[in-house]
């Protein structure tokens, strides 16, 4: 690992990227995050990262240091710093450095943010031409799931607890229905061809990925249905995908053991897949 | 800020106790910790709160680096370093550092261990005097609050909820009962004079001096039922309390605007709490 990290308006080394221990991003969790498509080196549905790091700061009383300029200046600099071509940016704004306490601290505290790139071949994926096999849990994360904070203990454990089991990923169900993947949205194509996804709530993250797939889906003629859907309606599905910024999209072939239609990728799921990589790698900024 | 930080075997100055921003603890609050509180230089209830780091290190895989004895010669060497006579020790250990994936590292990563101190006046205690407010929110955690984990950014929004609205905490609830305070466990008294707390389940911490004063209670002949109660019982309770490693026994005189009793700190929370600072720092190690 040889990375250029930026933190707080510094490059540095990867060894040298460090935080302090009060950081409250460290003791708290009082942090968000989010993750940007790099492809030939440019960025992929950037805008819409954007805007949902404002709302996640938005709903935290966080603050970005940096102007929506400076912060698309710092996206660019690290893919060029780190010689990117395709992978990922990761960007994480805490809300700073202070005394251990439940009351945050005062509001001019600087918070940290702080970047770094991982390298991932993004458009040759396994995973996007054999399927997924996921598994069934309980989603058992906060109540703000709207919120892309760095509480992803549970998202982490139910990642380990679908390996353990021979899955490659969990879909996590609340009531009685999916809620999302465990880092990614769910959706299914029903039996008459509509495609079902989870309407938006606090339950489930406001994917980027999701909103440009369901837009594409549309303009195909795709009738698309955004609501709740059970993990046996999943079960009897025609396909089931997820869709994530790094994995774009990404065929369900089985869930819980039981194999979805004829256990193979479906067509839908490979046209969105394509049709995602293709306008979004055409309008990558 | 002078303290002498404890990070993964090492005695540092503040300003150089930092972490990696690939730590866990940090990129996905895959972390746990505790803390002991101080009287007279000794650690309070010492026994319990080690258990329960242990509990929540095997609840999720995590390995303490260091044995039993030199974990309780590290909390030593740390009040003396500090030269605490009253405050607190906090300790948090998380998953190490790691390139930022869902699934765990390799088992063989090195944890991170950190502990650091904050003096507070723990004996002289205003709220403890006065009592405190509290204010009713819904218990958005997630759902295995068991675990000590560091995943505390709603207890942190509650409090900032409750100071908002003029009180001094939050009880939060659940499926109409009341789970605990925003970091601290919840207590009525009935008109019978019956202790009631919520029993230990996924809801709730397992609270140290919990467990400490319902032992009290019971050798003081003093009824105690462990059972969900609902914020109307806790409206018409004889007296309502918290219990912290820190607040020891803390009075609630209001709860969401309304009169606990006569608004005053009930005789049996003042005369539990004197009975733990009596019994506990005479057993302080």
């Amino acid at each position: 690992m040889t990375r250029i990290i930026y933190l707080n308006g510094e490059w540095l080394a990867e060894p040298e990227a460090k935080v302090s221990v009060f950081d409250r991003g460290f003791l708290m969790a009082d942090a968000i995050y989010e993750v940007t498509c790099v492809l030939d080196g440019k960025l992929v549905d950037y805008a819409g990262h954007a805007a949902r790091l404002q709302r996640s700061a938005k709903e935290l009383g966080l603050t970005l240091p940096l102007s929506e300029e400076a912060l698309l200046a710092a996206h660019r600099e690290i893919v060029a710093r780190n010689q990117m071509d395709q992978g990922m940016i990761y960007l994480q704004l805490t809300r700073g450095v202070a005394d251990r306490d439940f009351a945050y601290p005062p509001a001019d505290t600087p918070p940290t943010l702080v970047m770094f790139t991982q390298s991932k071949n993004v458009l040759q994926n396994a995973a996007a031409e054999r399927g997924i096999k996921v598994v069934l849990l309980p989603d058992l994360r906060w109540g703000r799931r709207d919120i892309k904070t760095v509480q992803l203990l549970y998202p982490s454990m139910a990642k380990m607890e679908a390996k353990a089991r021979g899955a490659d990923d969990a879909w996590l169900t609340e009531d009685g229905f999916v809620t999302e993947a465990s880092a990614a949205s769910s959706h299914i194509v029903s039996a008459e061809g509509v495609l079902i996804t989870r309407d938006l709530s606090h339950a489930l993250l406001p994917g980027i990925t999701r909103a440009s797939v369901l837009d594409l889906a549309a303009a195909q003629g795709i009738s698309v249905e955004e609501r709740p859907f059970t993990p046996a309606e999943a079960l009897a599905a025609r396909e089931a995908f997820i869709t994530s910024a790094t994995n774009f999209v990404v065929p369900v072939v089985e869930i819980d053991g039981q194999s979805i239609a004829d256990g193979k990728p479906g067509p839908l799921t490979q046209e969105l897949r394509r049709l995602y990589i293709d306008t979004r790698r055409a309008a990558a900024i």
